[in-house]
């Protein structure tokens, strides 16, 4: 049964989620929707970051104390850059400088990212469909206390230090879903849409500012599943929580809820938040309720086994 | 007195011979005109050869075991771009790449390959001027028993195996020499062009061909002089002998004397040869004989006090 599931993914969260389906499902059971709105050109190289980071995990090559990179990497690129004066601001190990490399040549060489990608899975041994949200640019860009800033300059430069005051996707008009994509979302076998425990601001809501794929989520009749990624009213990692404040947003599940509000049909909250289930519930959406925090490679495959069993709850 | 001399170099054997310069000189006291005949752009990067080799041995960080690359270089990118199935038969260490990656970034913001090298330079502490032979691509292509094949493939990829019919250099007509080099032939201070100890025909050649070259040289009434890389019938280093035997030339000093005599007034060959001397002498092209093989930085700095001494002789 091909393409059961659609997941949507950003960072480190999303990429863990996905390592628990990897371990509960078959690996053509779903696709893998990754943002590319932290995209950039960095030193003449394409890169990627939460395509990387997916890749990178279902690999098993991922640094997971950074949450980014590969694990046992070194830095002597970095080092002779350094002495010529090169940027090192954004951090390329050398082993990962390969993947950068390498998706240069296929990108120069005629290939779709999603194309490109898909060759760079298949060299890594990764089996899972990874689809980058477009073909076509679409860049994260943030208001902030420092001006305008692109989402590399903001997150890795400045260390997600500005106040954020509003945050767009530069080329969301234009960008159309990937031929993949759109393959995937009408698939007659797809039974439900996923999203990851991953920023919404950062991470989701690129995918999701993409005009011309919410109406391809929305004509289909299968239930929307997200995943908070505030636990306890903190973030389990990066700048959410603090986005949220800063956008004036509860930092709650509940601001995950009412965030997603016209998109999801169910909540998937932690233990340590029941007290949040009614309220949520009372604005129409269906909550679930487990351990959401993902410290090994079991909590991945628990949280990945109760998505699926909450999702198919929803669809009947 | 800044531009007394002017060198071309090419390989390893050049940038001996300038090393032993920058012992016996004042860095302001001469030129290095550098071969860009190998120059090619590989895995979207462009790669200057025989400029890096004068660099990297001007800078002590040269690897002298292989003659090209530096010093203790590690391979992670390399060993990580194999397991990407990406193009490994031009070795990158991951020090040298930051190089590449640092003159991409720099021709990319609009400087010549003169001034990206003069950058590169700097960073490295190199003082010694390093004159890439054109910022237009000149570029050196061999008609062989496998074809006609660009200098890199012939060379690297096919291990100089091949047997050679005939070089040219693609691009000579169009291509200037630079500003620079214009300004180092003109100098009134000028005294001597010295061709360095490097393959006549993939090294010097492809400098001397840019049409508009041999014109500024002839003009100036000063001494040419070069070394023989060919010593006792072999070549130093390099595939000089085997091209030399595959064009129908001797392979000997005297064969590199008829090669270069419509340009050199002089030619310094090995002790070895001595027995050459009257010959090449008869032709009308003074000769000097020294040691001219250098295996330590005593040889270097002796050879290059003797070529300086030699063409002074020539000056009177």
């Amino acid at each position: 049964m091909p393409g059961e599931y659609i997941i949507l993914s950003g960072g480190v969260g999303g990429a863990k989620l996905v390592a628990g389906m990897q371990q509960v499902l078959a690996a053509d059971a779903f696709s893998v929707v990754a943002n590319t709105g932290d995209d950039f050109n960095h030193l003449g190289l394409p890169i990627s970051p939460d395509i990387d980071t997916l890749m990178y995990t279902l690999a098993g090559i991922a640094n997971t104390t950074t949450g980014w990179g590969q694990e046992n990497e070194s830095w002597n690129f970095m080092a002779a850059l350094e002495k010529l004066d090169g940027d090192t601001w954004f951090r390329l190990g050398d082993k990962d400088l390969a993947t950068h490399i390498k998706r240069r040549e296929l990108l120069a060489a005629g290939l779709t990212l999603t194309a490109a990608t898909q060759c760079l899975c298949e060299q890594l041994g990764v089996d899972i469909r990874i689809l980058p949200m477009s073909d076509d640019p679409v860049r994260t860009k943030l208001e902030t206390s420092a001006g305008t800033l692109s989402f590399q300059d903001y997150f890795v430069r400045r260390k997600a230090e500005p106040l954020t005051q509003a945050i767009h996707y530069s080329g969301n008009t234009a960008a159309q879903p990937s031929a993949e994509i759109a393959a995937a979302l009408s698939a007659p076998t797809l039974r439900g849409i996923i999203i990851g425990p991953s920023n919404p601001w950062l991470s989701i809501d690129p995918i999701l500012s993409i005009n011309a794929l919410k109406p391809m989520i929305s004509a289909r009749n299968i239930p929307v599943v997200a995943i908070s990624p505030i636990v306890g009213g903190a973030a389990i990692k990066g700048p959410a929580a603090k986005i949220m404040s800063e956008l004036g947003i509860e930092v709650s599940a509940q601001g995950i809820a009412s965030h997603y509000s016209e998109i999801i049909d169910g909540l998937i909250i932690d233990n340590c938040d029941t007290e949040l289930q009614a309220a949520i519930a009372a604005n129409g959406i269906e909550v679930g309720v487990t351990q959401t925090v993902m410290r090994d490679t079991a909590d991945k495959a628990a949280l990945a086994r109760y998505t699926i069993e909450f999702l198919d709850t929803l669809s009947d």
